[in-house]
């Protein structure tokens, strides 16, 4: 039997599809929570470590020698939750017992959602390899919701090496949004929902507005 | 609910600790089944693709810039199952299908001996993986049994940059064969049990006659 999962209120992650606007929204929580005195660790998945920076290339930058080779949808799986198990060991569990905020832009529901829905495999297995292998649920999980045409114009916009994940079609993102929208609801305590269809600035200001909630709920004490 | 693991006649591993004489037999059991006019492909694990390679790199000869961050022993099960995803997908499956015999240096069971006795991990999270992830069992597994001196001392005098698994202490070693021996006790018709404490000629004239009386009790047909 595996041990359950902890809620920890320091624990923030950000969610959501391509083009969504994570990286202004993250910046925008990140001068929030230091105007606010805390220490934040900033960080990213796949990553977040030299080792699991290398698995992300693996899993969405091959280079030549390997690009043609194509990734199964497990040994995807099994490299993102590889790379997750030395992030929460290296990074994460340190800085939560420090007192510091960590702030991930992507987390485990993002495996639920493109290993999950956009892959199809079976999210009982995911749900046993966070249990063994992370452990940790985040505090307060923002979800930047954007439907998917809106956000592929934003991220074709910008990408002109799209990644492995990014270059998948349509289909695979309406499954990857629905998993995304289907989690929040079943756990709208944690979940934050943000209409990312909006422009950049007013979604940062939204989800700054959810942490200032989030902080003064005393739920990041 | 996973599928069962189907035992292939045509997939034919080699297992054993440091120093056991794995090279020498192999090569001896290719030279064998191609005198019988069979197609071989001889690979290895952790390995076989070019990206299994990489991740094998990645689990036992980490570069300088990844040598320092120590490996969870979960985050090394991971991949060794990411490997052996894509060993199995691109290399394994379509060897058999094709009616080709497949021998590799080390399978699944390593996991249980390596991963499972050598690091302490979970041996029903062990079978979970091989059966979502593998689905297959080889009809022939030639354990290649040495006490964990002996083959240290033969392991040693051969390599001059042992790798992150050949640096572990020799109580590592002996839970890895005492796995290794559970699991050849517990399933005598899949495992061969072959002393690997003998002069290597031996070892791998012993091998070789497994594989003939494997071969004519028709079990590789």
């Amino acid at each position: 039997m595996s041990a359950a999962l902890l809620r920890h209120p320091r624990l923030i992650s950000l969610e959501g599809g391509e083009g969504a606007g994570k990286t202004t929204a993250i910046n925008a929580i990140h001068a929030c929570l230091r105007a606010h005195g805390h220490e934040v660790v900033l960080t990213r998945e796949p990553g977040g470590t030299p080792l699991a920076e290398r698995i992300r290339a693996l899993v969405l930058k091959p280079d030549e020698a390997i690009a043609a080779e194509p990734l199964s949808a497990e040994a995807e799986l099994l490299l993102v939750f590889a790379a997750r198990a030395q992030h929460v060991r290296q990074v994460i569990q340190p800085a939560l017992r420090r007192g510091a905020f960590v702030l991930t832009d992507r987390f485990t529901d993002s495996s639920y959602a493109y290993q999950g829905g956009g892959r199809g495999l079976d999210a009982a297995w995911i749900a046993d390899l966070e249990r063994r292998v992370v452990g940790l649920l985040p505090g307060l999980t923002l979800l930047l919701d954007v439907d998917v045409e809106t956000g592929r114009a934003r991220a074709n916009g910008r990408d002109l090496w799209p990644d492995r994940i990014e270059s998948e079609q349509d289909d695979f993102f309406q499954r990857v949004r629905a998993v995304f929208r289907e989690r929040a609801q079943q756990d709208p305590q944690r979940f934050a929902l943000v209409d990312a269809s909006q422009v950049q600035q007013r979604v940062a200001a939204d989800v700054v507005a959810c942490v200032e909630q989030f902080l003064q709920n005393g739920e990041g004490a």
